[in-house]
């Protein structure tokens, strides 16, 4: 959290209704009903998702800085805190999909009600006011969020046997291209964030790393790859999987990704946002758990790439042209071997925003890029997301590395 | 299903249009978010009630015996079938609040739809249609779910923390009397249903029972009676319950009635659909489990009474003046010490409405009389109502019993 | 426990020695290490049954009633407690494998140890002595657990991919017979113990029952018969199976009984006490759990029978060769639809054996009758066995019943 | 499996010898049935330790390498294999414990037969017979299973409410010293195995890594400074604990180590292979888990190591009294921060000890050190032990780092 800084392009109060205003278009299509369901306990309900990065301008900002505060309700103090200790109880997560009331109405109410008031102590703001990196925290965190909205509801669309869309938008076809090898050196590189950017705490500080020589693939694995992975008996060979791995697909009975579907005659279909489509074999695979990864990348030949060969590789001069376009880093997040971890200096924030990244250094992986669902403007070359080798909801896919 | 006949006092058109317009008045006071969530697997959306109860009559009624049928959609022969293995597949229970589509608004329209076919079909049937038991089994069907959607709300509403009110209507104090043992010499005499009024298969056929002499309470036990068991320690005392219960009450950290909450400074609040509210000490205890009952029975010195003592004690002119206001059976069912078995001669109905009642006839406890969110009207002195012994979301009470 | 009197047919002092030494002919058969493992939660080591029947002689009789008592090891009064909770704590139940000390050795002299205090007890004893009851219950207790000790046996060896025997010695092959419905014209009868000779405290008061007309069949299902269940799709047809049933069955994946095994080539196989043999087609189909008895009996038109209809059959002439020989009611227990409940007027003994049947009157069914693990001299015709609906692992068979 | 060679200070035949035959000292205090006994999953029975390694032998040296070879009992090979999806079918490894046949008595048999013709084997043998590496391998794995053996005896003993010890020996009281901050620059350094001695697999390549300066203490934690974060409210802080390790701490209601019991009056007691004795409070705290040893870092202000900063540290010529003695590295293998993961350049062994360290490489944790129950000769600088961030069984304490 040291090193936040306002940013560069657009003033804190244009930023601030961008970001916001950007939440409340991601749920337009939805119904009231759709933003309170909860699909299983790593997912959150739309509603939940609004009122919680609502309430995290309340309390962290408006509660500690905002002259004669008072609550928009006090209760929603503990509905909405998602896992800080500091700001005392929690709601239970499993249960967050049980909250029909408020009703969306409320908590729309309630962003209006939060909105006004930041926006009023932004604008009578100096520059200098001590909480203006939590207010970047907080659209950073609300971007988070953003995406988490779009997996979950995807998530909670798929388990309905209507198989219904959240929007009728279509992706455009990628440009498909043949996967190459590119080549790396290695030596002592530096990884990690450094300059006035915004960065999270665990994107610090910048450290030195030797790596050995290496190649990464120019592309994602592709549908059509992953498929040929399934068809050569890959769901079904031990010697491919980590023996965790193997033992979760057992007892899971899972034979191919979350979200493909056996077409009745052969094929694929696979359930999307815009509802149940033929698999579309040029787009890379997606929604993979990080068990399923490995296991593609053994059967490959090859491996998964740790975090800093990635980000070294990325960090080189590849892909000019999709840097400048925005949508580098190609659809997905990419599963790294290296499991989450503080890097060499790494220090906790004072107060509960210290609480945002640290104490989930356990038995997490980290996967770099973005994808689809990130919002524009919320990629780095040094972002850290992280998840459990067990998760296929998010938009996760494979890029391969080996050893020279 | 043998002796369905029309009903005496109404039309069966007016009585169709009075249960579905009242299914229609329960869900009023709900949002579409509050009708679509479920609280746990034992539990059913509102919307699903509202679907499920619409699905009996297009599925047994109208696509058996209409001219042209089409379903509404298709799919919802799949979605709102309940439990009928002979209709097809059906959704997983656990996971009927994640149907957040159809909407609240389409599954009305739904019942619009079916009420609008159901009525031209009656309106032109002559009286032995040989459907017409089968809806006067629907309308049967109805208004148990109408209790069932009134259980399942509270339970739902019970799970936020804001506790949140149904209504606000408030039911009015009860007359407080004091409970006296009332005495049957039993003997050899006769229990289950008989007549030409409907009746469910599990009510029939009449037949013998010997009694021994016992005594039955005139009244149910009281919120402040059960207050002294727990303030005596009974939630605390092996020998007082069940071996089964006493684990279970362990397992589940059970230390007093589901909706009742210590009160800061000491008393009872309660959870009820006005919200929460101080514990009325003169009303029936209720929201018991068979285990609690059982465990207060054994305090008290008494017993739960068999299903036979109880309905030859109601019948045995009991109470008239309650008779006749429709009010009689004191607001709670009551547990009895009789598991859920066929009655000598029980035939299972061809067809998939044979799966109405027998299959469940394992591990289940019998409860007599009816509650305050029985429908008007469905009540009946050989009523057989039926759960688990854990459970607590139900309005169950309990009418002591004794040995002379 | 009242009714409790002294044997008629031997001196006490010589059933104790007879019943006692029977249990150490049972396990003469096995290792320390097969008397030490427990297979389920549900099941108890060898051991463990050694030490729990003498730890009722020590604590019930000695503990009371001895001059100058001392424990032979104080910390088996919380080891070998079985479930009294007014004797204070216990050792959790799904740990009993766990206990490798003491050592089947040491147990054997905790046995010889009491046995020599309780004979010298009994010898000095006058016939009225107000314990006399409590040995006589000590000693029926310990042969239910002999036959405990078998069924656990058989378990735990089963468990085992080498299929070990347990003895060598193998049942006769029975006479086969065509079963016959054997008529029952009902009325009131009585049912229940009474006499002087012993009784559990669940076999009385005898009262009055009113039994419809009905049959029972004069052979238990055999073998063959529930084979050919299985062959027309038993397992796979719902409409056969209680809800509960179905359920149960899907999710531990049964389609046969939990002794047969497939046999290369068709045909079955049957995992017995002399190891893997063969399937009897002649003998009596056994370890059959409620549900799948209640299944077989739909299946074949028919119904399992109530508790009062097997003891009025059975009282009523039945058998009268068998009676004699000791080795009536045909090799298994018997399942009845009768829930296990409390008779009219049944009372509760005070003290600790207070706990010995009344707290598990809930969500068990009776079973009657005995089977070839019983030991000789321990049927009656007023027995009830009861065991959950899941129970596969007792000699549990099926005698159907119908309506005229 | 590459860089496996002859041992330099004896023969190989008189290691196999000496290495085997500790086995059989390890289990010489212990009955049949304390070696039959399986306590948790994550444990194995003695028995089966036994028999497990004898097993490797005959698999992978007698089965591949022996004339005219024959199993001692083919039901073995299923029975005694522990993962080794490539030689087929394993036991359940939950149902290790039910084995109660084969008994120890045959186990200790095949043990003697296979070592008789692995003797023969290997001294008809030249030095470059191409199974001498695989002897190696099983020779260092079953020094491996001499720790578990102890860890899983240790556990199974403390489930016994009789506390009994394994052995009267005591180990001798450590000389206490205070715990200094040792500093090292760091840079770029190496790590792994490297010459001709041997390693596992997961030990090579040597490789460069780049270390920020750092601080390690002298000393691991004692049992009185851990002692001081349980008083001062170790366990109640959520701020002290990692997000996961504290939801498994509140599910498993931990409030100390494993083995530490809350002494009446006051202080603790500590269950050790001699039984239940009062915490020596100058030891090394042993037996945390990942969690709890992370949590403690944090309470002193302090952090794990990671396990290159740990090597390089050991390597720097820490210690030299204790390396010679063969004693250092301190009684307790020592959690890092590392997750285990394969070194750049890591390739998978041919065959089935391919298996034998790759497929864990996910969501386990590196230990450096070795420990008490380490057998003599199995320590090694660049030794990768690893486990669950759970596992709490282990002889595993507390080496605290910090950045400078």
């Amino acid at each position: 959290m040291n090193a936040l800084t306002r940013q560069i392009d657009s003033t804190l109060l244009d930023h601030y209704d961008a970001v916001r205003s950007h939440t409340r278009e991601l749920v337009a299509p939805l119904s009231a009903e759709d933003c309170s369901a909860q699909s299983m306990p790593d997912a959150s309900p739309a509603k939940w998702h609004l009122g919680h990065t609502t309430w995290f301008f309340e309390t962290f900002v408006l509660a500690a800085h905002e002259q004669n505060f008072a609550p928009f309700r006090p209760e929603f103090r503990v509905l909405f805190n998602s896992y800080y200790h500091a700001i005392g109880e929690r709601h239970p997560r499993p249960q967050r999909g049980l909250l029909t009331r408020p009703g969306l109405d409320e908590v729309m109410q309630y962003r209006t009600h939060v909105d006004n008031r930041m926006r009023a102590l932004i604008a009578q703001a100096d520059q200098a006011a001590p909480w203006m990196p939590l207010v970047v925290l907080g659209l950073q965190h609300e971007q988070q969020h953003q995406e988490l909205l779009l997996t979950d509801i995807k998530h909670l669309l798929s388990c309905n046997p209507l198989w219904p869309a959240y929007s009728d938008q279509r992706a455009p076809a990628p440009t498909s291209t043949t996967p190459e090898w590119m080549a790396f050196e290695g030596g002592l590189i530096e990884v990690g964030h450094q300059g006035t950017g915004f960065a999270f705490d665990n994107e610090i500080p910048r450290h030195k790393v030797y790596l050995t020589p290496f190649e990464l693939s120019s592309q994602l694995v592709s549908n059509g790859e992953y498929a040929r992975f399934i068809e050569a008996g890959g769901y079904e060979d031990s010697s491919l999987w980590l023996a965790e791995g193997w033992d979760w697909r057992a007892s899971h009975h899972l034979s191919h990704p979350i979200y493909w579907q056996p077409r009745p005659g052969g094929g694929w279909d696979e359930f999307t946002l815009s509802g149940r489509q033929a698999l579309n074999l040029a787009r890379p695979a997606i929604h993979l758990s990080y068990y399923e990864s490995d296991a593609y990348a053994r059967w490959a030949g090859a491996r998964l790439p740790t975090e800093a060969e990635w980000e070294h590789a990325m960090s080189s001069g590849i892909h000019p042209a999709k840097w400048e376009s925005g949508q580098w880093l190609e659809h997905a997040w990419q599963w790294t071997q290296s499991s989450y971890a503080p890097y060499p200096g790494f220090r906790i924030a004072e107060g509960a925003v210290g609480e945002y990244n640290g104490k989930f250094m356990v038995n997490q992986y980290v996967l770099r890029g973005s994808s689809v669902a990130t919002p524009v403007g919320h990629t780095r070359l040094t972002y850290r997301n992280f998840f459990p080798a067990t998760a296929r909801w998010q938009f996760s896919g494979i890029r391969l590395a080996r050893h020279v």
